[in-house]
């Protein structure tokens, strides 16, 4: 954790401030990459609590979150719902595409929109968008194709990196900070 | 483990010495932060053994123990029963408030009570008791505001180094560990 | 990640511009080395979805993918199905026999063959094909006999960096990078 | 990796050439440690390939192998069948005790045994065997009573390393290794 946040350079927050909706892959970003299957058939992914608390507080504070995955998992599809994600993709293998229908619908701006992503298919996506992340682990050719690198690798907390980035960026992180700690003295 | 203990600072020691209970967050500090889904939407944890020997030990020593959380999971309720935890509330939104209640109804002292947690929601209760404690993966803007960061991650033991620190600081840890040891050569 | 494809000297990217066939062990590459159970009896596998997603695009280039295990497990067949290996063989206990057959079958040459392999039982192998790999945590008698040890542990994505070498070898992998890079920008 | 079997001193040769019988812990030996569970009650518990595989030639080399544990669980006798363990004793609070009725059956002296433990529980035995070993992440004032504190976590192959150390020392395992490579050249 030496490193969170240390990414928050005067070019990484000019993009930041920009940022309205946040779009995510699923697989190695918010999960490690692991797909777990069993004896049946049944699949198994594994997601981080740190992720999930910060979606109540980025939408509380204007800001959409969205996912769109190369796969069709029901695993997934059943997270996005129960994070209440304002739209999720699955099974989309041309994710450019789906950027733009979803910019048009949304009636934003690339640079109005921050993507998360860690393989080939994200690429068309992650050259694109206002803010492009990977997580730490990301393959290496990925990781030189984004404005930011996370301290963490997939499924350790890089979507919350992101957002506490962007909120920080905005000025809200501090305050929602001091608001709590402030509350144990009351 | 280079470090497990070495966070025991005179300061620290000070703190320890008072503690009568013991309360914890969950995901992120007794797992780490790991929320597995399947198919059928069932839900899997990951705890440690370390952290759940030592109850036992804690509780013949007068030290009670609990867990507030901030989730509502079978999962964690069915595990904070089989470890005979005192208490154990789920789906708390204002921490600082259930901890007031038990502080009431158990009769003690904010400065004797210790308590583990690492994300926002656990900051009004980090910043009020005697003793707080976060992993070593928990947010940065977390560890800046407990008095001990565990050289441990989530889910690795860290109740643990917490729980041998208070005996340790107690003067109880040596002498259980040298009966165990004498046990071996009677 | 460090040091990802930082193993490509002249001497492997000579090896691996002649593969024609990949072959991989499971447990401990594909996987961690978990073998996961429950209480009645059900077995769970770990696998990477970085692994999954390049087989597709190493049989389109005309890059065979197959396994062999010495265990004998429904998982693991599921998921060989699912990736649509070329072919896969469970509990084989003489490697070295099985893969005299293959090369026979398939009408190529051990120099054509890349194997990835973590234990003794994978030794009568890795010493006879063209390009031998294993994870950085494999045996370090394992690690002494292969022509490529990894960047990555077993689960974190072996096979794709084996696989990304070779393509790399190839010249393929750099033009579906900028392919995709120019596909964001159209 | 890199320490593997680097413990192997003169004092630790001398200890392991006499062992006849390994015994050991299950949960942070085998395992890393993680108690997994469901909503449903359902137990779960990842060990690891490379433990169970060198099970077989410890046995063919006259070493016998058994568990002691202090929890009761059925997925860890599933998992001690399977790998034909000679015994498994489970739910053992007096491990010191379960060692005197052991060494006695198999008529062997304490100087014959090895065990491996990670927690305060196992001290008796670590503290009265030939040659005492445990994970490097077990407890450090548990690392402080053994003779041989293992390159490995919990679950990433701890008992392999203590087997491979005995089958060095007894100068078995590097015939293995020449058995095995030669084959590859038939």
């Amino acid at each position: 954790m030496d490193h969170y946040l240390s990414g928050l350079t005067e070019n990484i927050k000019k993009r930041a401030i920009l940022i309205k909706l946040i779009i995510t892959d699923v697989d190695g970003v918010l999960t490690d990459g692991g797909i777990i299957y069993d004896n049946n058939g049944c699949e198994y992914k594994r997601f981080n609590v740190k992720d999930g608390l910060i979606v109540n507080l980025l939408k509380k504070n204007g800001i959409k979150v969205g996912a769109i995955t190369g796969r069709d998992s029901k695993v997934v599809s059943d997270r996005c719902n129960e994070l209440k994600f304002d739209f999720h993709f699955h099974g989309i293998k041309n994710k450019g595409g789906k950027l733009l229908e979803i910019l048009e619908e949304h009636g934003i701006e690339p640079s109005e929109v921050a993507y998360l992503g860690d393989d080939l298919i994200d690429l068309p996506i992650l050259t694109r968008v206002g803010l492009s992340a990977c997580p730490s682990d990301a393959l290496p050719y990925i990781q030189n194709h984004v404005h930011f690198v996370s301290s963490l690798k997939g499924g350790e907390g890089v979507f919350r990196e992101v957002a506490d980035l962007i909120l920080e960026s905005k000025g809200l992180l501090s305050n929602i900070i001091e608001n709590l700690v402030h509350k144990g003295h009351e």
